[in-house]
């Protein structure tokens, strides 16, 4: 007798932003426990905007998704049954075995979480792919120095909360954008120098001159779009800008403006280089040394948004792309 | 009794692309010579795109040039009196006096050539500020590798041919973009792999995925617009664009289009830095030990476009933007 999984699958390509009609809630048998497998219940899912990419058909970094398969993603969950010694029933683990509610695995695609009396679902978020892809970006991209001025966009996001404080840690001075007055009042608890509502904002470019006179040193570009443009003419000379997403872009068909000022590159000499966190996964322990313990200490602080449920996945993915989320999007099984 | 100097000055800031009426030529008294002091008749004015910037009131990296004054740029003469101990008449100097037949300077303002059978205008092209920008490009900013995939746009100019030939001897494989048949051949005599002549080829994606089938490693801009948005498509894992130039740029007002397909940047982990020669000059030692050498032996070639007369200065200029030069464009006095 196997037992079942219920996953979400993708119905169709979506055609801009993602709409429900796009994913199916489905059930499906596993199969049985085979000599090194384990078979794993998911807590927690991670909903990130790179997973857009890989609903479209088009060429990109991994693979598109297929079609009536099953989508996945980051997953933090508890090990059931192992046929492993390295993996015992109760063990936690993190793997890539998202959009589902359990599955079966071979050991090798696990993660035994670190031990720590954090909440697991840190090691989706904070201590996870964006905690790490925000560390990258600052210390092996951007290189950001203590007095430099950073400017982070979507900086209550998963990203840009974790960009913001450490960079506050390395001793720079730290300009946040986001888009509402609640996420304003969040990134200035966690030690923002200045924020931007860009909603609110109809000169970014004054506003841009106003809160960085002497120019902005490192740009950690999660948007694209008008900030990109308005950022480019207000980076200091010899400033990098760390492309980490242009979720402006995601849902657009083909009708992406570029900036129009890529000649201050030029002027200013401006390093600009695209930043994939799977570039940087051998200097982790890394990360993890210093977060693990500023986290226990209170010194990092993460926010997440929590929806509920496996059929909440699809709506709490939309709701990336409408700013419903503060910190880390995450699902609760 | 004061000598006479020749000059061209600026009358307005052009509006898009600069017509001969923007500039007048003008008859001023020099001064008398004072101690530490160089006179100086000219016989060669290097003529730049980078210049047109400085016709515009907008912020650059240099401050614009300044109404019903002279002009300047990059100028070899031959010294006719000297104050100062390091320079005798008869010497020949590099300076930054151009636009004008003769001129008055401190001798810290002069460089004296190095010693060479070579034709001197050569130090203001092949072995000057455009040679010095091709090298600086492809070893200080892109690291171009042997066996590597180099696009250059714009090869034909005064950087182009030196990166074609400059990367054929670095060991890389050298991809061209030039406007026309006859610069096509040319650089073919250089030694390019392959050229694109961008005004017959309707599909610059498909010819960029025709010619570099494993990718561009190393994209040397000059240009901007439709090439940059190609070859984006078609960089490589890890590649890296030079932005040297963007002259489809120069003369649109505020209405330049930009790339959108930034998102390539974030995909292939792409690294786009801005180059501008004068953060550079501490290796021109470097180049000139390798180009000066390989110039004499006839391994490097020049190609100058020579327009003759101070008085023909505008007109060369604008033909920059017009693809009249092949090579280094110069007037000869």
């Amino acid at each position: 007798m196997s037992q079942l999984s219920h996953q979400i699958q993708l119905l169709r390509r979506p055609s801009g932003l993602p709409t429900p009609a796009d994913f199916a809630l489905r059930e499906v048998p596993l199969p049985e426990l085979q000599e090194a497998e384990v078979l794993v219940a998911n807590q927690w899912l991670s909903v990130d905007p790179y997973m857009r990419g890989r609903m479209s058909e088009a060429k990109s970094y991994v693979p598109p998704f297929p079609l009536n398969g099953p989508l996945d993603g980051g997953a933090i969950g508890t090990v059931l049954a192992s046929r492993h010694p390295d993996f015992a029933a109760g063990d936690r683990v993190s793997s890539m075995q998202g959009w589902r509610d359990s599955f079966v695995a071979n050991a090798a695609q696990l993660t035994r979480l670190p031990k720590t009396d954090l909440p697991a679902q840190l090691f989706l978020g904070a201590l996870g792919m964006p905690g790490m892809t925000a560390w990258a970006g600052l210390h092996k991209i951007a290189n950001l120095q203590a007095g430099e001025t950073l400017l982070v966009s979507a900086a209550s996001g998963a990203v840009g909360t974790m960009a913001v404080q450490l960079a506050k840690r390395a001793g720079a001075r730290v300009i946040g954008s986001t888009g509402s007055a609640d996420k304003v009042a969040y990134l200035e608890t966690l030690g923002a120098d200045a924020v931007i509502n860009y909603r609110a904002t109809p000169d970014l470019d004054a506003e841009l001159a106003r809160l960085a006179p002497e120019g902005i040193h490192v740009y950690f570009e999660n948007v694209g779009g008008a900030m990109l443009e308005a950022a480019l003419n207000h980076m200091a000379l010899h400033g990098r800008i760390v492309l980490c997403g242009l979720i402006d872009q995601y849902n657009s068909e083909g009708g992406a403006s570029g900036p129009r000022n890529l000649s201050q590159i030029i002027r200013k000499r401006i390093l600009m280089q695209g930043l994939l966190v799977s570039d940087h996964w051998q200097h982790y322990g890394d990360f993890l040394a210093e977060a693990i313990p500023a986290f226990e200490a209170g010194a990092l602080r993460a926010e997440e948004t929590v929806s509920e449920g496996l059929a909440s996945m699809p709506q709490a993915f939309i709701g990336l792309f409408e700013g419903r989320n503060t910190g880390k999007m995450l699902v609760r099984l």
